[in-house]
């Protein structure tokens, strides 16, 4: 019996609109959560990823700025700006969004956002919150695969989840993640990597696998265990001659292979994208509502 | 054939050795590494460990001062000291000893010690640094094991370990700790906790376990692979009517039947626990080091 198919868009659509509710009632306190969304240069891929973050924040209520800077802008413009956002007291969350021109030092930038307003969960302070478990913000493509389990039957607790890849954005922070004592996580967790001897090994005892690692097609149906759930967060674009625009895009996962084994499975797209749009939101709202709480 | 028995107390030793001519050279140019080590209350067990440190400090020429507050010293207190030591020229790490009592909230008191003489390792944004993989000072007792296997001939890269124990001291900053791509670590890493169902399933696949959970002796000789590494992080107090003082310290390894299987394990004490104490020399050598290099 092929594998249950994840539907990412379902899911993400459904905390949108759990999100709504609960701006509508913070509009009718007169507060409204605000996103500024930094976009340095003119790289197309970056521009479309600000474009749909700030289209979901107007769907959900929440006022979105979006502030381009030149391609050429120095780090100390950009730190400028982080300032300013800052201070802005219309400004809950900000984002800047990766990757930036080579001139300008990504960390520094990144060190700058105040912690409760870094919904996107990288300054160091937040992730050290991590760490320790007792997170404020939580990066969003973790944060949205640990919603995505829980709200699609497949809780982590008590099992074993394999992590493909040791990546910033997704690997580590995920596996911290999901070994904390919650009942969302509270999962055993391997961290595979490329240091790793035998990832198969690994992969066939798992629960749960989420592929991370960024080499297309990389996990197969013979090294999953029948009836896993399989998460895949992978983004590779491969020419492929028989599609309309010459590529296409597909998933560190094969899905022919591995849906024929799985339990459960996310397609890409659809399946991990969507959801971290939803949990930038769903950080957005908390900052917005803690910084009022903590008035 | 019993397994090697992995002396802490060399290996701490030769790290001190190493460190001692370190300084020396330091002192030459007239620059001495200073650790102050706050100790609140009167609980006996502290204020040994707080001896132990400043003595090891004086044998390796690090200059010490050691700084007693009352039991009942408020949280501003405590606060107002450590931004004292903050500012202070010839202190380059603060350690304030844990568990602080009551009264005092020992998060943010740790948060108060300003990061680049946070040698502990414990301010979330050291711990976040830790996460991302950049750390500026790692915790002395992780730090300490991770020298324990490479100096010792058993290095982690490109092997399993099994770390039982979620613990914010020890088990969840090892686990990324070990998981970083570089030469002393690159480790594949699976995090054990009271919420994993086979623990035993996990430890016989292992080559290096390490037992970090506070469960005297629980780990034995049936849990563990032929051949692997083991190595004891406990330090549980437990009843022993043959003992002279009516108790004894056991670790979280059943060292009897464990050293029958192991290729080679760390006794408790003399193991990890000399370890720690050198990893906080080592850290406060580097904070002195990259604080006289930035300025």
């Amino acid at each position: 019996m092929p594998a249950v198919v994840i539907d990412g868009r379902r899911i993400s659509d459904e905390i949108k609109a759990e999100l709504q509710v609960e701006v509508a009632r913070l509009r009718q306190e007169g507060i409204v959560p605000g996103l500024a969304a930094v976009l340095v240069g003119d790289d197309p891929a970056s521009a479309l990823y600000v474009k749909m973050k700030a289209q979901a924040c107007d769907k959900i209520g929440v006022f979105s700025d979006v502030i381009k800077k030149d391609n050429n802008s120095s780090l100390q413009e950009v730190l400028d700006l982080v300032m300013q956002l800052n201070g802005r007291d219309d400004i809950d969350g900000i984002l800047v969004q990766s990757p930036l021109p080579r001139q300008i030092d990504e960390a520094a930038v990144t060190r700058a956002i105040e912690p409760s307003k870094d919904v996107d969960g990288f300054h160091p302070f937040n992730q050290g919150l991590l760490l320790a478990g007792r997170p404020l913000f939580e990066p969003a493509t973790p944060l949205g695969i640990i919603e995505l389990l829980n709200r699609s039957g497949n809780s982590p607790s008590g099992k074993h989840v394999v992590v493909l890849g040791r990546g910033f954005l997704v690997g580590k922070p995920l596996a911290a993640m999901l070994s904390v004592k919650s009942e969302y996580a509270n999962a055993t967790v391997t961290l595979c990597h490329t240091g790793t001897r035998d990832i198969a090994a690994h992969t066939r005892r798992a629960d749960i696998v989420v592929a991370a690692m960024g080499r297309p097609r990389f996990l197969t149906g013979d090294m999953v265990k029948p009836g896993a759930v399989v998460i895949d967060v992978g983004t590779n674009e491969i020419i492929d001659p028989a599609h309309p625009k010459g590529k296409r895009v597909v998933g560190d996962v094969d899905f022919d292979s591995v849906k024929e084994v799985a339990g459960a499975i996310t397609p890409v797209p659809g399946g991990v994208g969507p959801m971290t749009i939803a949990a930038l939101l769903k950080n957005t709202v908390k900052a917005c509502k803690l910084r009022h709480e903590n008035r």
